[in-house]
């Protein structure tokens, strides 16, 4: 059912010759210049700025107009205000251009008139052979072609694809979770979609190579049927998570207004979600600790866990939150046991799941690397959630301990911002699933187990 | 019903004249050393080392036994291995202590044997007018006292009391919560209650006037009856906010082997506590995102939100997430619309509510201040929450407002954490409630206005 010609068709606007910023500026506080900015820091090397008054734009050369540009020009960005974009997407097509994503706000989004004047721009570009991406929209964040995002996320290449239909939102995902060590394929803002539509794009990351994990933020959707088969087919091989917004009645009107969406209710999204294996979130935070989970850890072979910790009342709560999730926390094989008090005489405090290191986990924080040696042996347990109760050593532990397990291991703490800080960089950016929280981590554990069981169903 | 002379009653233990700390030592690692560095550190100032071998330690004279320290001693903290404690406890009454602290384990928690052990002590102790708090616990962090917790919280005074089951669960929220600007009255360890119970100490926080909100991490309570009367009447008076972990079956497994209490069911708590205005929270982030709205925040006059964000998508989910946990969005009037378009004519986007500034936040961000100001006079609206695009002049905006207003306004921002440190120090340490995501923000101004309903109904 999926078309794997839409990784070629597509290819120009993830992998561009050339790109023509049109509206681009030099002056501060602009947001042609904030793009400006962000394509010098990001090292994209064919950057064309358009601009009527200026013959050179922070020391590259301008252009008055895009017809204008010597070399091949695969992307265009149109930042002008809304009663010039007619005029510069006909440019572009007759420049040859691609892609053409239009940042400016003023159409769809605001009502029936809007939307005309949408779909006219959309006629005139695939008459002309491009494909449009917004209005209103961020566009693309393209880490191995270089092409950035506003807020400047990081441009290390990671294996996660977002579809948003919210820019800010996946501007700030991007910016959020590269600084904790998630790594993105493609990032793609899709705003109105005029043209190019959620679904074309998910068709898009489900055939790419370098998409692993697909995550959507979603206000509603266009043709419903193909969302449907598309997921479906999708996460048999790649798990995609979601957010569904605009559930709630204030909620859609909200939706209506801001990308022109129609929303739909609630009881249906959840349905059609859940059978078709996606994994649904409901918050940013939940977001960031879903796809920590999927993009550190591999599928647990079952939703057993072993709760592993130093702080003995958290891991009472973190149990509860666990059983509430679908997870199971059973005991410990009798085998296990007799080895943890071999290894650990002297713990002396509960030897069960949870398995309570209580104060020694502080004096010698490798108890935790031991144990979690253990429990990878033990066949009663799927994953592992550590807490610890402090930052560096445990770090350090966990650190060393993951690369020797085959089971998902999480490691938590409950700290001020500046250990967290600590432990994004220490466990995080090297490859470990951090939580701040471990009830969050449970939540997140239970996803990725719930994943993992619509995969064994297949 | 409550017995105002437990303040007198309980006044040695949180204002000691002196503390004998029964188990010092200068030697770096041992508990008795972390309790001594600690101590140092807060500034108190008749503390007693007491070690049979040393004479003095880290400069402070130490002594054999507490019998021999010649100044008044009100409290004493053991920190010795368990079979110690009992000749300890008999030296400390000798002496005239008034409450004594057992930190050490090896007592009811682990069962029958260990609660037989325990009941001694606690004759031997009442029979010489003395109380215990423990075994198993912390005890006691009060800054006003200069009372300190081993993981060395700030000693800023303030007015949140919690009652913990779990000492380590106390310690790291009084450090985290500190260090967002939150701060405590007292904080209590209670562990195995062998004495001093929860209801005690419910009691005399209830009665405490430095104390206004009351958190309580709980796995089980003795004399539910009392329990159900103390939160009914205090509630009334004050929010008292709790986390019952031990509800689910593995959880409540936990639970008896951690500080040895009976769970009891899921059920029957939640019916307990809903229907005497208490507040229930299933994390330790929720934990903190609650006592952040109660400490900062006046109580709302009803439920009505207004959401006012930069970035447009996560105010749709947060909409989505108001209206889930039973808080309205209701459209804002026809007045205030009018007052918003005069003062931003150029906003160009949804001035419904949500108010959805988009760009123009980020360019001015005192927008948010503008906003906030009009919407404090529309009566259709009893809070806000703002959601800005960065940090720093939504801060600033967000900072000079809060005190020109009568409702409750809390701020969010989703970005990498260097961002919400500046968050937390520049708004949270100010007096604003302060939140890393939006929809954790709506749950907590739920839980403001549950109580604010309960409140009003009485």
């Amino acid at each position: 059912m999926i078309n794997r010609n839409i990784l070629e068709e597509l290819s120009p606007l993830f992998s561009p010759r050339g790109v023509a910023l049109i509206g681009a500026s030099g002056k501060p506080g602009k947001v042609g210049r904030l793009y400006v900015d962000r394509f010098i820091e990001s090292g994209f090397e064919n950057l064309y700025p358009v601009n009527l008054k200026e013959n050179e734009i922070l020391g590259i050369k301008a252009f008055p107009n895009v017809k204008e540009i010597p070399g091949d020009v695969d992307l265009a960005i149109i930042l002008l205000p809304p009663g010039a974009v007619k005029q510069a997407v006909k440019d572009c097509v007759s420049k040859g251009v691609k892609g053409i994503v239009i940042n400016s706000a003023g159409f769809g989004e605001g009502g029936k008139e809007g939307k005309v004047k949408e779909q006219e721009l959309v006629r005139i570009a695939r008459d002309g052979g491009a494909r449009i991406i917004g209005p209103n929209c961020l566009g693309i964040y393209c880490p191995a072609s270089r092409l950035p995002f506003p807020q400047g996320p990081s441009m290390d290449i990671g294996k996660v694809g977002i579809i948003s239909q919210s820019g800010s939102l996946a501007d700030h995902l991007a910016l959020v979770a590269t600084s904790q060590g998630i790594n993105f394929s493609k990032v793609i803002s899709v705003g109105n979609q005029s043209d190019l539509k959620v679904n074309d794009f998910l068709e898009y990351l489900g055939a790419d190579p370098d998409t692993e994990i697909i995550l959507s933020y979603l206000e509603g959707v266009v043709e419903g049927k193909r969302f449907h088969e598309l997921t479906r087919e999708i996460s048999e091989r790649k798990p995609i998570i979601v957010w569904k917004c605009g559930t709630s009645e204030a909620g859609a009107r909200a939706a209506a207004t801001h990308t022109g969406a129609l929303a739909g209710s609630r009881h249906v999204w959840e349905g059609v979600l859940k059978g078709n294996g996606v994994i649904s979130v409901g918050s940013f935070e939940e977001i960031l600790d879903c796809i920590t989970v999927f993009h550190h850890c591999t599928l647990p072979r079952g939703n057993r866990v072993a709760i592993i910790t130093g702080p003995g009342g958290p891991a009472v709560g973190t149990t509860d939150a666990c059983i509430r999730m679908g997870l199971e926390v059973p005991g410990i094989s009798e085998e296990t046991k007799l080895k943890l008090n071999k290894a650990f005489p002297s713990v002396g405090t509960s030897m069960d799941n949870p398995i309570d290191l209580s104060i020694a986990s502080a004096a010698v924080p490798e108890i935790y690397k031991d144990v979690i040696k253990i429990l990878d042996q033990d066949d009663n347990i799927d994953m592992m959630l550590a807490i610890g109760s402090g930052g560096g050593p445990f770090y350090e532990s966990i650190l060393e301990v993951v690369e020797e397990v085959e089971k998902p291991v999480v490691g938590c703490v409950m700290m001020p911002l500046e250990t967290l800080l600590e432990g994004y960089n220490k466990l995080g950016k090297n490859g470990i699933a951090f939580f701040p929280d471990p009830v969050r981590a449970a939540k997140a554990l239970a996803k990725l187990a719930e994943y993992s069981n619509f995969r064994r169903s297949l």
